[in-house]
């Protein structure tokens, strides 16, 4: 079976100019099937700001109204997309830009209302994992951003670590699928100001541990669980790391 | 030689929400193989207006800054060609958002600067028709965004009318192309003030003696020279036509 790797970044390593042009680098390095997703929160926020329409969170998401969603999609579909690719394009990359909605990658449903009514936000039903590998068996580069549509005409904005660890599930089939998170930290760190104190190897044993004994808190822990579940959904291998790591040279293991 | 349908249409169509619903109707409804490809002048200038970058036109051409290019990539590439994906495949189509820089389909040179510094504006070097075919054979329909790249890492601002016809020109030796060229009129008019007026069929011949009495004039004589230009190039037919006779039932035809 041959190897693919995905790798997620967010938003910050995206829109700043230089290390956008490292990941750029690294990423083109990598050897083999890849798969690239992008987030682009800050730049959403930011355009959302010029355009005086004001961004809500809620449990660090984004509440997606009318308006915010023609932003996002403006921003992570256009802006970002198309400045990865056409950045990767210049690395001899063969990069395409994919949101969910194009030849229906990603089908997601509106977030039911609960506690809280998230607007335009999307929660993936089913990715065409037949699709996406035989585009990447034909040498073409996935860069995806983080958006869905719901079949019906609507565009949803969807978390970019969900539309990363859906595409390793359906594409654990096709391939040795190794899922690289991207993040601020060298890896799970066992001392938080501690750059040097990355757990090279973490077991979901292990993780319940250092949760109970709060070394793991925040938003690693949907981050893990994330990457739990992608585990038992086939995928070989989840490493969570910092850009600059896109090798999978250092960082934290999760393995099979 | 199978048929196929490439459709182009202007920002005002696709950024009103009731002419755009209509149009994806009728786009959805031609039959075999299509390709539509989309402008969004009005949307950017809407857009670069409430963000405080103001439009300026030379020739009916937008002086693209680095700021105008940020804004034409998130509104061509991003709000305008992900509501038309989203909208189709609400009806069926399995449409592909592209820009140039996708797959590297349609790469560019930044214009040179003679009289005017257009900026960020791309004149199309090459069009990868084998790439464009194989997708078209698989039953992907293509929604192309005014939009290319220079291989250099930057997007370039790029006339619609011209995506089209290279696309078209480069389509030919797969299929027997209908290129159709949607405006405001019903066609080219022998009197511009009465819609009943279409010019049927128009030779080049007929063209030329038209041009030199004034009653084609304006905006028409380039589309109408690209329209020749393709013919010469392959395509089979040429249509320009109104978007609600996207179906070709009504229309000015330019054949071979």
């Amino acid at each position: 079976m041959e190897k693919l790797t995905i790798v997620k970044v967010g938003g910050g390593i995206v829109e700043d100019p230089v290390s956008l042009q490292q990941l750029l680098k690294e990423f083109s390095a990598l050897h083999g099937n890849k798969v690239l997703v992008h987030g682009g929160g800050r730049s959403a926020t930011r355009i959302a700001t010029l355009l005086g329409i004001e961004s809500q969170m809620v449990n660090g998401r984004r509440i997606t109204d009318d308006k915010m969603l023609d932003v996002v999609t403006m921003v992570y579909g256009g802006l970002v997309n198309k400045t990865v690719v056409a950045g990767l394009q210049a690395q001899g990359v063969n990069a395409l830009g994919l949101t969910g909605a194009d030849m229906n990658v990603i089908r997601s449903h509106k977030r039911p209302v609960r506690e809280v009514d998230y607007g335009w936000v999307g929660d993936v039903e089913q990715a065409d994992g037949e699709m996406l590998s035989a585009l990447i068996n034909k040498g073409v580069v996935p860069v995806m951003a983080p958006l869905t549509h719901d079949g019906q005409g609507h565009m949803l904005n969807t978390n970019a670590d969900t539309i990363a660890s859906e595409v390793a599930c359906v594409l654990a089939p096709y391939f040795e699928v190794t899922l690289t998170y991207c993040f601020e930290k060298r890896g799970v760190l066992h001392d938080a100001e501690d750059e040097e104190s990355v757990i090279a190897h973490i077991s979901e044993e292990e993780f319940h541990h250092l949760t109970q004994e709060g070394v793991i808190a925040g938003g690693m822990i949907p981050k893990l669980e994330n990457a739990f579940q992608a585990i038992h959904r086939g995928v070989a291998k989840v490493m969570i790391t910092r850009a600059d790591n896109v090798d999978g040279s250092r960082g934290t293991l999760i393995e099979a």
